[in-house]
């Protein structure tokens, strides 16, 4: 055990009543780590309530205690733990309503290497794949035994910051924190097949219609999304529901690209590269940010323009790289 | 070590020249499995032999010794080695032109539950998810450390078998034994890119073609390919690309089906069925088989024909099943 995890430990042995709070747009990971850690208090006779400032996703409905989640955290609370959420902005409205007045201590917890350490207690750990791997030490450290009602959101926060265990963050260790829920009655299969394999119909429209924009321009695979194509298809969640990674995917594409033209004369582009490629100098140089292999930002201008302005400078940054490399 | 295993590392350090063979359409797991213990043997001095029926697919050439497979097996054998094949009818030709002639010792290591144990010795784990994951425990037996050359086409053996972790039969153990690939130097996200992650151009353009066909009736939803389509998207290798898994990983599904019409009067069925529905007795009523959730089978027929069959068995089978769960 760490020191950090036996500290934290330690305030929520003491508290009696805890808001745990996650960021916004919640994902898997989040969720996970917000329900599994809930799970482990409420063993320990916490009164523990999760908390997210937007609705999570039906999709992770069956997940034990899912029901509990609310966006209007209510009563007071004597200890508050932030989950997955790099900075405080992140949290509202929630933050600067009920946790930053009541004054009481925060913990925080995440893996992302941009938290800015908000917390009264900080514990980020940048090598973990999801906040929701570092909750299993957390649960250790509080001596409460794994049973399937606290691995089973913790494995599916794993599977899903993963992309079920294909992000280039998956270690072996990832793999056996996983076994390791698997083995305490958490179903791999059932996380796969409701979380991580599972679109609506609507989602396979707006994939036909994607698919019909798709070119290849050297080893860059692009296509296009509108708003549009969005209404016609039913307005699915979850924005192309992954057709960026199909595009990367390609054998013949290094590199792949999704505009999403808006139609206010903003488009947003989503980059995604293969290992040994980096795109993120791109993103950043057009005011946005993101990994290597996959980053993001919005570009004023058409679509044509945004296009062929983007298409240059990938062209450019790829040309570059392997002048580098030769 | 088990005892089997034991016998087989006997075997195998007693002979000089061997002959590692696979089955025929060889995929990833055979493929795996062929090149880990390959690997293995070497490092004992072995001189060894790889074969398979069919030339495997070039995705798999960024494994190590994949350019020493070969279909025309030359020479003399002391042991020969059946890997990942139910039965010798899967080894031919080489099972009759090259193997029974020479009348010597056959190993028959298999995980298929339908092996028909045609070995000197026979090896047969039906519980583990793939045959590469059975070789692990043989590399042991030898005493060969496990490295990166041996651990490389394991992990994708693993990895295609299970569908990069998606299939039922994945377990704990499975996760434990590619943590352990990984730890010996083998990079799984090289494999999910390189094997699992990677399509053709030209599959997607079939994609395309496919999903413009998709229906959803009831909780069905089912497509059809033709050769046409393939001629048209210059026919990409690999059938469907796995289009039927899209299918039922539908939320409004419960079971996919991809018509494949010949055009001569015969149409070839796929079944998927999501977890606890089982469309296997469907598939076997019609003259084929598989798996609860995996089946297929071809039926003589136009395409309305067999569509409008398969449907209203489906249908009926889901309701009895439904009917029986209530």
């Amino acid at each position: 055990m760490s020191e950090v995890t036996a500290q934290i430990a330690g305030y929520l042995r003491q508290a009696e009543r805890i808001l745990l709070v996650g960021h916004m747009d919640p994902d898997g990971d989040v969720i996970g780590a917000l329900l599994g850690l809930r799970e482990a208090l409420r063993r320990l006779g916490k009164q523990v309530v999760p908390a997210l400032p937007d609705r999570p996703p039906s999709k992770y409905a069956f997940l034990p205690g899912f029901a509990e989640l609310t966006t209007a955290p209510a009563g007071s609370f004597d200890l508050f733990v932030s989950l997955d959420s790099s900075d405080t902005a992140r949290l509202e409205p929630i933050y600067s309503t009920v946790v930053a007045p009541a004054g009481r201590p925060v913990i925080n917890i995440d893996h992302h290497i941009t938290n800015v350490m908000f917390g009264t207690l900080n514990w980020v750990e940048p090598r973990a794949a999801s906040t929701s791997e570092m909750i299993i030490s957390l649960v250790d450290a509080l001596g409460v035994p794994m049973d399937r009602e606290i691995a089973l959101p913790l494995l599916t926060g794993i599977v899903m910051d993963t992309r079920g265990f294909r992000t280039s963050n998956t270690t072996s260790d990832t793999l056996r924190a996983a076994s390791r829920l698997m083995d305490a009655g958490a179903s791999l299969g059932e996380v796969m097949e409701r979380a991580l394999n599972s679109r609506p119909y609507a989602m396979l429209c707006l994939w036909g219609k994607m698919l019909a924009t798709v070119h290849l321009e050297g080893r860059i695979a692009w296509a296009v999304l509108t708003p549009a194509m969005q209404a016609e298809c039913g307005n699915p969640e979850e924005g192309d529901g992954g057709f960026i990674n199909l595009l990367v995917s390609l054998q013949e594409a290094d590199v792949g690209l999704l505009f999403y033209d808006k139609g206010d004369h903003a488009v947003e582009v989503g980059f995604r590269a293969k290992p040994g490629i980096d795109i993120s100098g791109v993103a950043f140089a057009l005011g946005g940010g993101g990994h290597p292999q996959a980053a993001g930002c919005t570009v004023e201008g058409s679509l044509e323009e945004v296009r062929a302005r983007v298409l240059d400078m990938v062209r450019r940054a790829i040309d570059g790289q392997r002048a580098l490399y030769r």
